[in-house]
């Protein structure tokens, strides 16, 4: 039985490459040959054992590859393509999915829902921190890369593309909206750029790192506030003459940024969350209007799928956002373990990190 | 100067009936005067002293009653017409009006928007539990009533029938949802006949008190949970195999209420808060599924103006809800201070008072 | 190899109810064995040679039967079970799926769309007028049956009902509004009655035949016109003082009904178009406000897909409409001959016919 | 009485500079003194008699200027602040207005709505191609202008600008969203700059003026087609592998660009129709897959009030969209017979004049 190398949770504080056999492919699979992918910040929870995983499950969501070979049911597609997936891969024929909420698939199994079960790489089945990776319901969920494109360049599409441009579609940001981004780290950074796609004409980002905060703008966002040198909340209210922003991101995950985001928006306004939180939330009375200021929060799940994906891929492909600022480091499958310590601590300005085989 | 009598708050604790002037009339305002007004559960938060308005003020925002004088600027009503006002009355001309948001309107002074800003009745200017009301933007705000309707039939419609059926609009229902309602007191009624209106076809409603439930099968509750029988969360998800509800409405505005509305939820679900809340709210982590469950929670204040009004009066005129039943006691405004008793404590199965000069 | 009955068609003119081959079953697929079913204008329309299929395709594509057989890849659903199927079957895995439009769907070799691409059965693949059908993609298309309900009950789901609602629910009707429905055959009905779910409250029904009319009363409509005692267009302008209506659904596919649908349309309504049209249409340019009067026209084709079915079941389970009354005519599937006669002819007052094998 | 300047119509053919008195100013209204304003296609179909007004009228009804004087009940603004009103002047409490329609603002005399109701300006009230014009319903339709734009940084945003985005918005164009764009006139151009502000990543835009075709380049035209030189539909239809476009966006009023948008649309795509066509329509049956489509027809008279005009002015000042191209040509007012006469027959490139007092 071939062999192949993969990235493996073993416990807590522990993700090493190890090898393990290439994977069988049934009816509706296609396996893929990783070419890139990446690590994102959900891994590194996996890592510090702040979300659950299997032992011994290959990490990773987000692949770039060639079609190795497909399942007996597939149709559609050849061998040898050059595809992504999305990082949420949907079965197409679920409850959820045919009720317009696929990224919260339930299973063949069930007729009803399922939170974040449409999340199955590197949390349910084996991810693409690999040689090679099992794509399940591969007619939903691979979508082919045009030759003109770089593997680097559509290596944000799966998760963090679809997940900050979701943070905006989600907040329904019309032409000529106020927005806010709270965090602008990769997921942050894409919702700015995301934002603007949308027509937002003011958009305000916030940060603590004068880097990232230099790449928002590039991404879109007019106005930059590092949080060490304005307290951003008054900032903004100031700048907005004490109206508030039409549409707020969340894009960190802690009780500060949520709350922050709810304390600028306007009376009507929506707060689009796309943090993972790890602690119960805070509502506070005030700023919420006791419950009668029209508002709405809204959360969103990396949105996958092929049209999503060919979607996502037509915005690289028209030039609208350049995301490959995005990655500042590469490494080979072999040291990504050595990529895990770089991207868990931060270091050297890392946004995102290139993994090749 | 001709005098009126009027239910004005005094100091926490005291709404008593005195006399005022009759208001004068400026050129978009229209002098009502009442002939049927209620009392609402706001009302008795500003009587306890828990929400704060001027002293002197008139309380009521529920007004039914005939035009006695219309401003010189108002045209298309006549002295003498039937009619009815929301219990929110906005402009029509501010940025929050014209951006549909307008029960957040801002004033005629602001660029922007304030919360709770377009509730002025027995709140920012003198209400209607009194002979005369002065409605302001006239033109904005007036409804004819149909004479075939009585003042009863249409009581409704100001405060507790936007509301109620607003927590249905906000919470998008579609034919064929599952609609968990917490709470049956009359906001709570109206939101389950409006969760019927929109097409939801298995409704179960939460209360405590065995008549409300009784009212609410009525109003379209498929199945209704008195709280002290079962726990309403699990009973829920027992009777929806593990799903959980489309849209949950919180009718009360207590973190018991909002939580279990929250638990019931389905991935993808909406959480449609009506409630006005005395304290922060905590958003449980697991029952938010970390952010990560494409969740949505909206919050409404009752939409008023005079379209609002005619489509709700539209909706008692074709028969298709009948809350006449809501009404339970039936009081003369000399009275009032007695009706505020009664309501207050909620005796006798109390739901509305109908008052009347 | 096994045989099965079928009604087939021959020519235009002519179909015959032969015996063809029992067919195999793919991985995707299930047999149905099919306890009852019925017939459609459309059929008629195959029947006249208006619309055409291949020589020796089955016709029909309303199905409610008793899974025989499921193919290999097929999870969820057990041999044995009742259950329907739409009469558009979405793969659940195309672009049109996953971009919000399942019934357009291009099917597997296509990244696009196909115009009524999702319409298979009696169209591009053997159709369930006969002893079996095999249902493509059955864990996106299969809806159980609960026990409670009998075949007739939702002998309606797969085709008629959904379309009707779907007039309705594209034309996105709001509480309150004021609706017009032209032509109140089975599809007209069921849009009155998916006007009426969805929150109308007035709804005026337009047609020529007298019985209908009394059904269409049962269904929701609160006004019904009879086209040969009164001029609709003129009729519906008095009854709604020159206002017009909110939403114009129009249920035949003709020139007249189109445009005394648009006639009626109030500035800002909606026409929400179901009829199958058989010539050019025309916009007259003064109803059209020579394009300036923010109308919008829609149309929908028959939304297929489980989850679908689920929500219009629960619409009969619920008792909220009850579309029994439409089946008025009962055949046997060996005198399939004789109901397409009747039908065709739309003799006795035949709304539906249930074929029973 | 003092006395202004005006273009007035006298007879078909004939729009003279004339003089006649400036207007009172009654208790809601505005007088502004112009300081710049434009001509409009639609002025032209007045001039040649293809749109009936009242002789003696002015016309105009693109307003840039400096409040001379506020009526008694106007609050919120300060005479000599420098604003713009929208070529639209919705009253703000109309039915209309209030349900969501304002530009089919019936009037304070009726509950209903008026096709092209809202359109006052030139219309059925005095226009703004004179020194001073009366800005009705000031209060919702006034909108201060930054001092760091010009007048004609701004003389889009009344009518051209927001006609242009509306056929954008109306079309409800999403990320990654396929587009056409038929005609590049000054309309069609802002519909090809509202596209790309929506987040359309394919832009096709057609006409049959190179120079034109070049302007549409720099407004986000990612291809442009010259129906001189091929067959737009074939050709977009080629572009898309036979797919066709999300959206397309009808610029100009003619059956041929009508037809050739349905024809380019994708099944469940959207036709977006901004043309005032002069003629009756015809939808051929085969584009319009014979009602089943699942397509959708919108038409969107340009959106007015001060809401609006903020956001247009907010566009234009965050530098995302530089419309200051589209002024080819300038003229006194004294002069403006001689722009009608430019303007009407498209003479020397001419896209847009700018008419100064």
């Amino acid at each position: 039985m071939p062999r192949m190398k993969a990235a493996i949770f073993v416990e807590p504080g522990r993700i090493v490459l190890d090898d393990k056999p290439i994977p069988d492919v049934g009816a509706l699979d296609a396996l893929i040959r990783i070419t890139t992918t990446t690590i994102c910040g959900t891994d590194v929870h996996i890592l510090k054992g702040e979300y659950p995983v299997a032992k011994g499950l290959t990490i990773g969501h987000e692949p770039v590859g060639v079609i190795e070979k497909l399942g007996s049911a597939v149709q559609g597609f050849t061998e040898g393509q050059r595809v992504i997936a999305g990082a949420i891969t949907p079965s197409g024929h679920s409850a959820a999915c045919l009720c317009g909420c696929p990224s919260q698939d339930g299973g063949v199994n069930r007729t009803g829902f399922q939170a974040m079960g449409g999340w199955r790489f590197g949390n349910t089945i084996d991810g693409c921190q690999a040689e090679f990776v099992l794509v399940p319901d591969a007619m939903t969920n691979l979508c082919p890369v045009p030759d003109e494109l770089t593997d680097e360049q559509v290596l944000m599409c799966p998760d963090i593309m679809s997940t900050g441009f979701a943070g905006a579609e989600s907040g329904r940001i019309r032409i000529g909206d106020i927005v806010a981004v709270f965090a602008q780290g990769p997921i942050g950074l894409c919702a700015t750029a995301g934002a603007k796609m949308s027509g937002a004409t003011t958009i305000i980002s916030v940060d603590g790192i004068a880097g990232r905060l230099e790449v928002s703008r590039r991404c879109g966002a007019d106005i930059t506030l590092n949080f060490h040198d304005v307290d951003p909340v008054a900032e903004i209210m100031r700048l907005t003459d004490g109206r508030g922003v039409d549409v707020a991101i969340e894009a960190l995950g802690t009780q500060g940024t949520f709350e922050s985001a709810l304390r600028v928006l306007r009376p009507g306004g929506t707060l689009s969350s796309l943090g993972v939180y790890s602690t119960d939330l805070t509502i506070p009375l005030g700023a919420f209007a006791a419950g009668l200021g029209d508002h709405r929060i809204v959360t969103s799940l990396c949105p996958g799928g092929k049209e999503r994906m060919r979607r996502l891929i037509g915005v690289i492909r028209s030039g609208r956002v350049d995301l490959s600022a995005m990655v500042t480091h590469r490494y080979k499958l072999d040291d990504i373990e050595a990529a895990y310590d770089l991207f868990a601590h931060q270091r050297d300005g890392v946004l995102k990190v290139a993994i090749t085989p």
